[in-house]
C-alpha cells in the first residue's frame, strides 16, 4: 500500500472508530532505537526511513514529526504522500502532543498503540490535553488491520554471553537486582528494555541487525523470574541454564494475560520511561497503587562495566585496529593503482575484514561511509544506486564499529585521501584538539557531561564553528552501541561520569556542499586519586586506531597536544604489532613511528 | 540578651502560643544578601556573625544551618550558646525544612517571621509537613518581643540616578514592564527585590550598607504605580519626579493594609521565590486564584546591560585600576622601607585612595585583605583584634570594590610580597590559566554557565585540584555586588550567558594552613558574529588593574595565555597612563610593559 492509501485506510478506522486522531509512534513494545521490521509501522505507513520521527493523521491532516538529522531525507520521502514534515529542534519547534493540544476539538480522542509507546509518553499527553478533556485510547497492535504482510517476530536462535566475557553471572545479577528493589520497597520488577534483560541474564541475540538482544520481557520477584520470549529461540541447555537460576520461560505475548496472576504482595518496580504503556495498564489493574516507577536501576550499573567487560573492550578495540590498519592500507594501496572504490565498496571492504576476526558477531551499526561533501551530512548514508566514487583528494569520513563476543566498538576516523584545502586542514586540526582535550580531562567525581563537552568545542567555537550534534554517548558491552544513561552534550543533564563508564568521544565538523569530519575514540572513566580536593576522575583510551597526522596544522598544535598524538601513536603501532604482518607493520609505521612531532617534555 | 536568653525567651513564646518549633531565618523582607541591622534577627538570637543561615529552636534543640564558608566561624561563635552547628553542602547534609519534617511529631506548629521568609520557602515547607499534618504558622516580627533595642527602619535619603548614567528613563522601564506583564495576562505587579525596584525607578539610597537601594515595595498597575518606602527620604524634587512619571508614594508598612484596595480586574504578577510569605497572604486574599507566580521580568532585563550602563562600568573600572595601581605602588614601597602593615592598615589605605575618585558613593562589599595563610579562606574577615602582619615574603589577597554613580566594580589581585614557594608559584599560574580560558571563551548563543564553568577549573583539575566556591556572579550597576541571573558554576542552572550580562571570573586555589590564591577580572559578555554555525558571543574585559607576572611559571603557560596576559597588561597600561602621575606611570610601566612575554604572534 502507498502511504496514500495507508492514510485514507487510517481514517476510514478513525471514522468506524469514533477516534479524532492516531499517532502512529516510532518505537516498539521495549522503547529501542533500532527496531525489527515488525514494528516499523511509521515507515510503513508514510514511507519515511529516517530512525526518529513520529506520524499523526487527524480528519483533515497528516504529519510527520522529525529532527534536522532528517530533514532533507524526510522533505523527498514524504514528496507527494500528503503527509507534511513537522520540524524539531529548531526554534519555535511544536512537537506533536502539543500540536494535538492546540489543534483538536475539545472532547476529541487520540488512538494510539499503546504497546509502542512508553508510559511516560502517554501520561505527557494526558496532562496536555486534560484541559479539553481530549481522551487518549490505547488500540494495541492497530496497524495490524491494514498491514497484510506485516512481518513476524524475529526467531533468531539465543546464545549464552558466558561468565568468562559479562564478568558477572546471572545468579549475581539476580541477587544484585531484588537487593535494589527491596531497598525501594518493592517485591518484583518488570523489565521491558532489551539491553537490560540481556545484560541481566547474560544472554543475546541477533533478533535486531546490530544490537544482540531477544525479543522478551522479564519479570523478578523475590524467589522466581520469568522470562517472556519465543521458546524456540531457547537450546535445551540454554533453558536449563535459566532454570538453574531460578529463571522460567513463558511465550513473549503471554505476558499480558500472565501479569493478572503475579505472585507478589509488595509494590512492583517499573520504569515509566521505558515501559509501554499497554502492559502499563495490566500492571496497574494487578497492584493498583502499589506501584514504584522510576528508572530501572539496571540502566545505570549496566553501564559501570566491570573489569573483565574492560579487558573485552581492549581485545575487541585491539581486533578493530588490525581491521582498520588493514582497511586504510588496502584503501591507500587501491587508490593508488587508481581502482574505482565507491563508498559501498570501501565500506563492505571493512566490514569482510572484521569478519575475519576472532569473536565477530555483527557490525555495531551501519557504517557511516563518506567521501567528500556527502561526509558534511553526519548521518549520511550511501547506497547502492546513490554513492560517490572516491578520489584522490579531499577527505573520507568512516564512522563504523563491530560487536565481538568480548566487547563492542564505535570508531570514526577521517583521512586524507591527497591534496587538502586550507580550511579542511584547519577543521581537521581542530577536531582532534577537541577530541585530545576531552581525552586528557581531569575532573572530580559528580561532574555532568554536561560540564565536561565544553573541552571538545572550544577548539572549534574560538573559531566560531561547531557541530550540531551531542559529542558523545555510552556505548554497551556486545548490547546496544547507543546506551545511556551517560553522554558527553550540552544538555543540562544531571548525570554524573563514573568510573566504569565507557563513553564515544566524538567532535566533527561539516560545512555543508564541501566536506565532513569527525574523529572519535572511546573513553574509559576510571578513579586516579583521592586527595582533599576530591576524588578525581580521568580518562583512558580504548581505540587503538592511529590518527593521520598528515593534514594537522602544526603552527596551531599546543605542545601537550602533540605528545598526546605522539604518545597515542607509538601505543597503536606497540600494541598492534604482534598482530600484524611484516607488510602491515611496516606500513603502519610510516604512519606512526615516522611521522612524531618529538616534543621535548618539559612539564 | 545573651544567645542562652534569646533561646530561653523564643522557648517561652513557643509555651504560651502553642509552638512546637521557631525558625529564624537569615533575611529580611526583600529576601537580600546583605541586611540593614533591623533584621539581623539570626545575628541577634545567637550571636553568628555570617551571612548565611538558619536559627531552628525546638523544645528540646536548638540549632543553626549553614554553609562550610563558616564552619569554623559558626563553631567558635556557638560555643556556650547550646546551639548546634548542622553542616549543610557537605555529603549527606540534611537542611533545616527536612529535619523538622523527620524530627517533630504529628500536628505540631512550626512558626517563623513570614515577612522574613520568601513564599517559596513557606511552601517547600508545608510540601515537606503535610504528610505528618504539620503546620506552618506566620507571625510577623515575632522577634519585636524580645529584641527590646531593635534598630529601626534606615533612614538615608533616595536620591536619583540620572539617565546619563542608567541610560533608559523610568518611563521608559515602567512602559516596558507593563508590556512583559501584559504578555502574561497580568494587570499589575509587586516587586519587593530592592535591586529591582531601584533599577526600575533610577533611584538609590544608602539604606544597607554596600548595596545603595531603598528598603520599599513598588507596585505598578496599567496607569499608576505606587513606591511603599519612608517617605522622609524623599526630597521634593525626587518626590516630584517620581509623581511626574506616575510613581506616588506611601508609607513602607501600609502596603499590608493597601492590598486589600488596589485596583485591578486582571491577575496580579509575584516572584515567589522573592516574594515574603506575610505579604503572599494578603495578595492571595484580595486577588483569590488571579495570581500568577514567576520569576520577576526585571531580573533578567536589570542584567542585560545597556550601553550607558557599559560605559558606566568601564569608567568605573578604570578609577578602580588608577586606585589599585597607587595602591599597590604605596603597598611596595612601604614593605621595602619596613613599615608594619596590617591586612586591615592595607584595606584602610585602599578605602581611602577609592573615596578620593570621582564619583565614589560606596564600596561595594566588606574588601578581603588577606596575608598567607589568611586567605585559605575565601571569605576570610580581618578583625582589628585577630588580623596578620604583611611580611616580605608570600603571597597577599585583596578582593575589593565600590560603587561610583556610574559602575560598581570588584576586583581579586593576589599578589607576591617576596619570595614564594614553588607550589605558590604553580599555583597562582593555573588559578591565572582559568582566569584567561574562560576569558578567552567564544560561544553560541544559549550556552549557560554550567557548559563554560570547566574552563576557568581545568587547568587546576589537570593536577587533581580545585576550588570550593562557584568561578563568577554577575554584577549590579550601582546596585547588588551579587546580582543574577546568570552565573558560571558547576551547578546545572538553566540561564544562558547573554550579552550585556557582566559577570566576574574568578578561579581561586586555597591550600589549607599555607596560602590562598584567587584573580578576578570582570567580564562583559558581548555578540561577535552570526554565521551558520550560530550566533556567538564572546567576553571582553573591564577590569583594568594589571596582572603581577613576577610568580608566573613560564614553561606551563602556552603562547596564547602569555599573549593574553602581555596584551592585558599593555592595555592596562595605556589606558590608566592618562590618569597617573609621572611617578605612578613609571611604576605602572615596570609592573607591565618592562615585563612583557612578546610571544611572536603565529596563529
Amino acid at each position: 500500500m502507498t502511504p496514500n492509501e495507508n492514510i485514507k485506510a487510517l481514517r476510514q478506522m478513525m471514522q468506524s472508530q469514533g477516534w479524532d486522531a492516531i499517532v502512529i509512534s516510532g518505537t516498539d513494545p521495549h522503547s529501542s532505537e533500532y527496531l525489527p521490521a515488525r514494528w516499523q509501522a511509521r515507515k510503513f505507513v508514510s514511507g519515511f526511513t529516517g530512525s526518529y520521527g513520529t506520524v499523526v493523521v487527524t480528519h483533515d491532516h497528516a504529519g510527520l514529526w522529525t529532527d534536522s538529522r532528517y530533514f532533507i531525507q524526510a522533505t523527498a520521502q514524504l514528496e507527494g504522500t500528503g503527509i507534511e514534515l513537522h520540524k524539531l529542534r529548531v526554534p519555535e519547534a511544536v512537537d506533536y502532543p502539543e500540536w494535538l493540544a492546540e489543534t483538536l476539538n475539545d472532547n476529541t480522542t487520540v488512538a494510539l498503540d499503546g504497546l509502542c509507546m512508553p508510559l511516560a509518553t502517554v501520561r505527557h499527553m494526558q496532562g496536555l490535553f486534560a484541559p479539553k478533556g481530549i481522551k487518549v485510547v490505547s488500540c494495541p497492535d492497530l496497524i495490524d488491520a491494514l498491514w497484510s504482510d506485516r512481518p513476524s517476530l524475529p526467531d533468531a536462535p539465543a546464545f549464552e554471553l558466558g561468565v568468562e566475557y559479562t564478568g558477572r553471572s546471572r545468579a549475581d545479577k539476580l541477587d544484585w537486582l531484588r537487593t535494589a528493589i527491596e531497598s525501594k520497597g518493592c517485591g518484583s520488577i518488570l523489565l521491558s528494555s532489551l539491553d537490560e534483560i540481556a545484560w541481566m541474564l547474560n544472554i543475546r541475540s541477533r533478533d535486531i541487525a546490530h544490537t544482540p538482544v531477544i525479543i522478551s520481557y522479564l519479570w523478578v520477584g523475590s524467589d522466581s523470574a520469568v522470562l517472556y520470549a519465543e521458546e524456540g529461540k531457547f537450546n535445551e541447555d540454554l533453558r536449563k541454564a535459566l532454570e538453574a537460576d531460578g529463571v522460567s520461560l513463558a511465550p513473549y505475548s503471554s505476558i499480558v494475560e500472565s501479569i493478572a496472576e503475579w505472585n507478589c504482595d509488595k509494590p512492583i518496580y517499573i520504569d515509566g520511561g521505558m515501559l509501554n504503556y499497554a502492559l502499563y495498564e495490566q500492571v496497574q489493574a494487578r497492584f493498583g497503587e502499589a506501584v514504584v516507577d522510576a528508572t530501572s536501576p539496571v540502566k545505570l550499573e549496566k553501564a559501570l562495566k566491570n573489569a573483565t567487560e574492560i579487558e573485552g573492550f581492549r581485545s575487541a578495540y585491539r581486533k578493530d585496529g588490525v581491521a582498520q590498519t588493514r582497511f586504510f592500507r588496502w584503501l591507500e594501496q587501491a587508490m593508488e593503482r587508481g581502482e574505482r572504490i565507491t563508498e559501498i565498496d570501501a565500506a563492505n571492504k571493512l566490514i569482510s575484514i572484521r569478519k575475519e576476526m576472532d569473536g565477530y558477531i555483527d557490525e555495531s551499526f551501519a557504517p557511516i561511509s563518506a567521501y567528500g561533501k556527502n561526509a558534511a551530512l553526519p548521518h549520511y548514508s550511501a547506497t547502492p544506486e546513490q554513492c560517490s566514487v572516491l578520489e584522490p583528494r579531499g577527505l573520507y569520513l568512516l564512522d563504523s564499529g563491530a560487536h565481538y563476543v568480548d566487547g563492542s566498538t564505535d570508531i570514526t576516523r577521517t583521512i586524507p585521501l591527497g591534496p587538502l584545502t586550507e580550511d579542511e586542514a584547519a577543521d581537521y586540526t581542530c577536531v582532534l584538539q577537541g577530541m585530545i582535550a576531552l581525552s586528557l580531562a581531569s575532573f572530580p567525581r559528580g561532574t555532568r557531561g554536561a560540564n565536561l563537552d565544553v573541552l571538545a568545542r572550544m577548539p572549534l567555537w574560538k573559531y566560531n564553528r561547531n557541530y550540531g550534534h551531542g559529542t558523545g554517548h555510552g556505548v554497551g558491552h556486545v548490547l546496544c552501541v547507543h546506551e545511556g544513561p551517560q553522554d558527553f552534550r550540552q544538555n543540562l543533564y544531571d548525570q554524573a561520569i563514573m568510573p566504569g563508564m565507557v563513553t564515544s568521544c566524538e567532535p566533527g565538523m561539516y560545512c555543508e556542499g564541501y566536506y565532513g569530519i569527525r574523529h572519535e575514540n572511546m573513553l574509559l572513566c576510571y578513579e586516579d586519586e583521592v586527595n582533599e580536593y576530591g576524588d578525581w576522575l580521568a580518562f583512558m583510551t580504548l581505540t587503538c586506531t592511529y590518527i593521520d597526522t598528515t593534514p594537522l596544522v602544526e603552527e596551531i598544535l599546543t605542545d601537550e597536544e602533540k605528545m598526546f598524538i605522539d604518545s597515542y601513536n607509538m601505543s597503536v603501532y606497540e600494541t598492534l604489532l604482534p598482530d600484524l604482518t611484516p607488510e602491515e607493520a611496516a606500513w603502519l609505521k610510516t604512519k606512526t613511528i615516522d611521522r612524531l612531532f618529538e616534543v621535548e617534555e618539559e612539564l
